[in-house]
């Protein structure tokens, strides 16, 4: 809903991970990342560990993480040294938000990532991740750490030995957040708490609802185009027009799909915009989807009702500047792909709630927008992600990212060569 | 941006305050249905002091609060038990949310609430407002407390020593919330820290944003339309055109009025929409000013670019719907008040945490959303609130609402008849 060109010279902030190995920094690490990359601010992850992988290699030995082994504390502090000097240097150069991914379990290292980021200029927020809950701990050290470059070509049980005598290392020196004048977030055990100190400003402010709805439940997420519509059929933009014959084929074939994968006993919830062919498509599912506006197509303002040839041919400037950057443009009157991000961000943050099943009946541009977060793709990218009609596009969170499927479904269409690549 | 009338068979729920005397329970419980109303969802305060003056008069000295005094305790849990009934028997009949104000400080109180709203199947979410910041405690008291009608015709130092007796009694029982199985919130000196415990649902993530942001500092907040647009010598709806040259004279006449009424050293934001007419009246002032999509006029979709008359005699359906219900109509293509409000919801979170004035050149339609909020009207008068061009709209947040102060600024404008009364 911002107008976000006008949010750019915003200042720069740090936020630094604070845990034990194994409590999902990482993870709470890169969804932040993607989520504020989407949102518009440019943001970016530095990961210690990696940092010690390129430098020493791999295969560090739990002693290694010793406390009272000299050298390897040297080491360890020259890593965080230079990751800390990386993020400073990009934030000089038009970085916006840095994430410091690293253990942080001391007092004195938070005081030195404090302190070098104030001589900077950059206000650092922490984010601790607590967790206690020994099934949880269990899990994220089988599927993730395992499966970690650092334990390439190790048996997994004598890496599971090595990474929990590693853990203990930490433990023995780790120290939690607890000082009442500096800005923290402190999630424990998977968002079940959540306290926030001393956090103010815009940004920090804007993660909380992103960071209370943190979960690991397993469930599909479907996206889908409404199916065929008149003005498909036409080639025209915008509008409020009915389902074809064809595409009132493909809700029913949509419903089966549906009732075929969901998992037993599951809720389905069944979201669509405020425009008929939307609603339309979930008939043969339900007659009361939840119906977002938030899940309107993007407004072609006064460019709606039109085809592509005739925008290029009666409106040149507006094709023009629309080729030039299609992320940003915005049609006269109407929106651009940045300000249907911005209005989407209140359902990112219900989806991510969810923990059943949601099939989201929607349009191009809204879904590109929505698959661009799923799947953590650049801004630039979004006009031009591929959406085609008839098509359930299957995201699955898991623990870093999203896993995807497609499925076609009758009737099968040839769309016109204007109505796929030039967007929406 | 939820399409709201899909969400009204929403369940129930219960906020139950928590805290000692002068901890701002009221403030916090008023400002959260005022909240809550505005989006939409109905919500009634349920002030047990309130049933304890009615039923037992205002001047129960300060032991009648004293734990060990048996027929206060007892009449008091009466009061606490009727407000109660009458809270669920609210809930039972259409309301939505009902915020239980009480102090509600012991275990066993809260028990008996949680058990009560269980059998009416009623989730509870507790708030509780911690505060030890002897400034704030002392600020409250002689603001709010000491002019409750519990101390009218009282001398103020005798009551502000009653007061803090009654305070003594409640800080001998109280317990802080500390169960880990319980939805709660906690807010530590006024929103330094929060602490969110189990808060899954919709609604209480969505107080989240709010919470965290309260602050009591004092700054006006400047309500105005651009100055006159060509569009509005015109009577014609909607549209992105440029100020008349009276506009531009009122533009000017603003940024005096601004200069002068601002606090010494203040940094006053300036808030436009993406329109030209707002950013043509911010001009004098500033020549970045915050463009907020949120802000743009309620899209009058087909109708945009009409006069009213033109509306009523092409379009009669329109005009007579319209009428019937101005606030949720929504126009064919466009948008109904209540979809403004939606758009409007990230605004008001950033209004709330802003502590340095804020001017907001805004249209006719959003700024009564906006003042609808500010004022606690209830939904239903948002179409019909006068905010006249080229006036200025002051509002200063207190304790309890906001103190109103109007300007008109030169050129005084007759508005012609159409253009005022029916919206936008």
């Amino acid at each position: 809903m911002l107008y976000v060109p006008h949010q750019r010279d915003t200042a720069t902030t740090a936020l630094a991970m604070v845990g034990l190995p194994a409590r999902g920094k990482t993870y709470i690490a890169r969804k932040v990342a993607r989520y504020l990359n989407w949102l518009g601010h440019p943001t970016r992850v530095f990961n210690v560990g990696s940092y010690r992988r390129q430098y020493l290699g791999s295969h560090q030995p739990h002693d290694f993480f010793d406390p009272d082994n000299v050298a390897g504390k040297a080491a360890l502090l020259e890593m965080a040294s230079s990751a800390l000097d990386d993020m400073l240097s990009w934030l000089d150069h038009g970085g916006e938000v840095a994430i410091y991914d690293a253990t942080n379990s001391t007092r004195v290292r938070r005081q030195m990532v404090q302190e070098r980021c104030r001589k900077h200029g950059v206000p650092v927020v922490f984010i601790e991740s607590m967790c206690n809950d020994p099934a949880i701990i269990d899990a994220t050290v089988r599927e993730q750490k395992l499966n970690s470059p650092d334990y390439a070509d190790v048996d997994p049980d004598t890496a599971a030995l090595d990474f929990r005598a590693r853990i203990a290392h930490y433990e023995r020196a780790y120290e939690p957040l607890d000082d009442p004048d500096s800005s923290y977030i402190k999630i424990i055990d998977v968002g079940r708490q959540v306290v926030l100190n001393r956090i103010r400003g815009y940004l920090p402010a804007r993660l909380a609802p992103l960071l209370i709805n943190l979960h690991i439940t397993r469930r599909p997420i479907w996206l889908t185009r409404h199916g065929e519509s008149n003005f498909n059929v036409l080639g025209l933009l915008g509008g409020d027009s009915e389902l074809s014959p064809r595409g009132e084929e493909y809700a029913k074939n949509l419903a089966a799909f549906v009732h075929s994968q969901a998992p037993r006993e599951a809720n389905v919830d069944v979201w669509t915009s405020t425009l008929k062919r939307t609603i339309q498509t979930a008939a043969p599912l339900t007659r009361k989807p939840r119906a977002w506006r938030a899940l309107d197509e993007i407004d072609a303002g006064i460019c709606d009702g039109m085809t592509y040839p005739q925008i290029k041919e009666q409106m040149p400037e507006v094709h023009t500047a629309r080729t030039a950057d299609k992320f940003r443009y915005r049609y006269p009157r109407g929106e651009s792909y940045e300000d249907v991000i911005q209005r989407l961000d209140p359902l990112i943050i219900q989806l991510e709630r969810q923990e059943s099943p949601v099939l989201v009946i929607a349009h191009q541009a809204v879904l590109r927008a929505l698959y661009a977060y799923m799947m953590d793709k650049p801004p630039h990218e979004c006009p031009s992600l591929p959406i085609p009609l008839h098509t359930v596009i299957q995201l699955t969170p898991n623990a870093y990212g999203c896993e995807e499927r497609r499925f076609r479904l009758d009737p099968i269409l040839i769309e016109p060569h204007h109505s796929q690549p030039p967007a929406p």
